[in-house]
């Protein structure tokens, strides 16, 4: 049965193009960077390469990119390194309840060294007012961080007005554009941003390549200590072919995306507009605007997000896995936790409602005919699930109340 | 010209038979472990296979290996993650001079944050007497950390005998065992420390693939915060071709250790007997013992270190490198740093003569006749650097006073 991929907020493949810029780094050119032997000095030459394709990607300078290992580094890294790097000017940070749980968590921790953590609300698409934020700013405010894009509803936030606002109030301004950058353009300059998260693998670059823009002259505490490494901002003997494979998609994500983004919203649509004729499923996040007058969409091109109301997500997702169909749920489960999407609960979808959350994400080698086979056998998935239970009884859930079984 | 690698411990080559292991998990089985389908789940069991043989090379337990990006991160999520969760027990870390920088500068983070650190004399060859261990010792202290080996000059710490007072006192043993592990016999449970430090390109993995082990039972702060991965331990997207590449280099480092020791201790004792006899060179860190009759040696099998008398050690990289011959130094501008190296310094060298430091480290792919082509070309190379000046004045140097040139 051929495999259809719905899932590439989760991961993607490796850009073989990306896989073959790679190669040489693994068993012919491996050396340290920091050797100053020719075999060093090959390895530094193809990281600063890498550096200067993944700061064009964003519309940065070379020496404002520091590499990490994931987005998921890059936004511990931002919010931990600013806010101590400031404490003495303030201990008040804001972000929204949209973020992911690298923000969230980050910023409980700053909570328990003594910092006041604002959680800004947002609209039933998920959108963060700008003006909540400027109403949320204190004297002792040094951060504010509010994500770019959500991988879970697809809305795209108004970083742009909020970066005037952090600017006006000369407040440091971050995004986590992880399911962003290298999927719609990203300007940093435009976007007035100070500094901005990304993942490679989110753009068909590899698994443990990630980065922090910082701007130019912003001082950051270090997550990881050590060499001098990343001029000193990020230790750690380089992942020379992951940086190497970064450089290298974000090189083709620049070069490709605008063909990418229409190929992407095409089908896309149809995948909306076929979904949405399903009795009781809503759509997530923002809604695609019918008119394409408007350059201006809050959603990201490629994502696909819905409620399914009587069913819960796990079980959606394995009678679709067991039809070839791979999507991702932002319920409990399919994340492996234990909670209800606190994305969508924020968003003001009820608990119940949001046990049955399901997300479509396409990508490079997705095609009009995988939405047609979607289309024809989501609905069926549907029916049967809704048959057997409306709380799909024995479907990832065991007694009542729902309780989710953590899969290891 | 031939190119002979005398520098395995700056990085290695991947081995082509962990290469072949990671190929599968870039374009074809891409899968996020997270995801419930069939892909992800075929990522997962990849990890946990990884797991299980980094695992058995330090006689752990799977369930106790958080896979990290690198030895440096292992490094610092040891000693803050430990130090944080138990700073109501007390505020004292004690820590030895001869640890590398993703340790000392940890420690100086947490001396901010309102610790004391103790950092251990050591004495001429690079040894931390456990005496000094035991005597430093104060009712807030809750953490010690104590490098198993030193990359710099091959020193191997009594580690046993320090996890011996450790445990005898309550106190959490952490060791960085990132130059030992997958290169000599590391047993966790013989060694009785309750965490350490990794990082598979040392032993012929992956960039990018580090894991620290820490003792079931113990909390641990997390550094990078975010998704469940790793038990909530250690968030971001997992690197799964770089995990299962580590998992590959653990199995075949435990199956081939013995051999690649013999080998290597064959090759390093013609290396040391050559050069020592060179006119005012002098072996760093723990001198081989003549007879074999000892199972313990103080040594690294693969390290031999030295430091040369009126010469610069990035004078020595430089034409040793002309030559086809690849190591390390020791010394300030290697390091790409500006200071003499605080190693050497910690042992007794005076700075003078830390700047002539050179580290030679041998392979799995070192030949015979890689030594006597060393032991003919560097008697050479030290002469005409003397005749040049007797402080290589011009090799790396500037000015007076023997400031070096950072490269960028």
């Amino acid at each position: 049965m051929r495999k259809r991929y719905f899932d590439h907020v989760a991961t993607n493949p490796l850009d073989v193009r990306v896989f073959d810029a790679m190669m040489p780094y693994f068993t012919e050119d491996f050396g340290n960077p920091l050797s100053i032997y020719d075999l060093g000095a090959k390895a530094k030459e193809a990281i600063e390469k890498a550096r200067a394709h993944v700061a064009s990607l964003i519309n940065s300078k070379s020496s404002e990119i520091i590499f990490t290992s994931s987005g998921a580094e890059a936004n511990n890294f931002a919010l931990r390194g600013i806010a101590l790097a400031r404490q003495n000017e303030g201990k008040h940070v804001i972000v929204s309840k949209m973020e992911h749980h690298s923000i969230l968590n980050s910023a409980r921790f700053l909570e328990k060294m003594g910092f006041v953590v604002t959680f800004l609300p947002v609209d039933k698409y998920g959108i963060v007012a700008p003006d909540t934020v400027r109403k949320s700013i204190t004297k002792e405010t040094t951060l504010i961080s509010i994500i770019h894009a959500s991988s879970e509803v697809g809305t795209i936030e108004p970083i742009k007005e909020i970066g005037q606002i952090a600017k006006e109030k000369g407040i440091i301004f971050h995004t986590d554009a992880v399911a962003a950058a290298g999927n719609i353009p990203v300007d940093v300059k435009e976007l007035g941003v100070d500094l901005l998260s990304m993942a490679a693998h989110q753009f068909y670059g590899p698994k443990g390549a990630g980065a922090l823009y910082v701007r130019e002259g912003l001082r950051i505490v270090p997550l990881i200590y050590g060499g001098i490494q990343e001029n000193g901002r990020r230790a750690g003997t380089e992942n020379v072919p992951a940086i190497v494979g970064m450089g290298r998609a974000a090189e083709l994500a620049k070069d490709e995306m605008a063909d990418r983004i229409e190929q992407a919203k095409k089908l896309r649509d149809k995948l909306i507009k076929g979904v949405s004729g399903i009795e009781n499923i809503y759509l997530t996040g923002h809604p695609v605007p019918i008119s394409r007058d408007s350059q201006r969409e809050n959603r990201l091109p490629a994502h696909a997000s819905f409620t399914v109301e009587f069913i819960e997500g796990e079980a959606m997702l394995l009678l679709l896995a067991a039809k070839g169909i791979y999507a991702a749920s932002g319920s409990a489960c399919s994340s492996k936790a234990l909670k209800a999407s606190p994305v969508l609960l924020s968003m003001g979808v009820s608990s119940n409602l949001a046990q049955g959350s399901i997300v479509f994400t396409l990508g490079a080698g997705s095609t009009e005919e995988d939405i047609d086979y979607l289309l024809s056998e989501f609905p069926q998935v549907i029916k049967r699930l809704r048959e057997m239970s409306p709380y799909a009884k024995g479907w990832g859930m065991k007694g009542e109340g729902g309780e989710c079984t953590v899969q290891k």
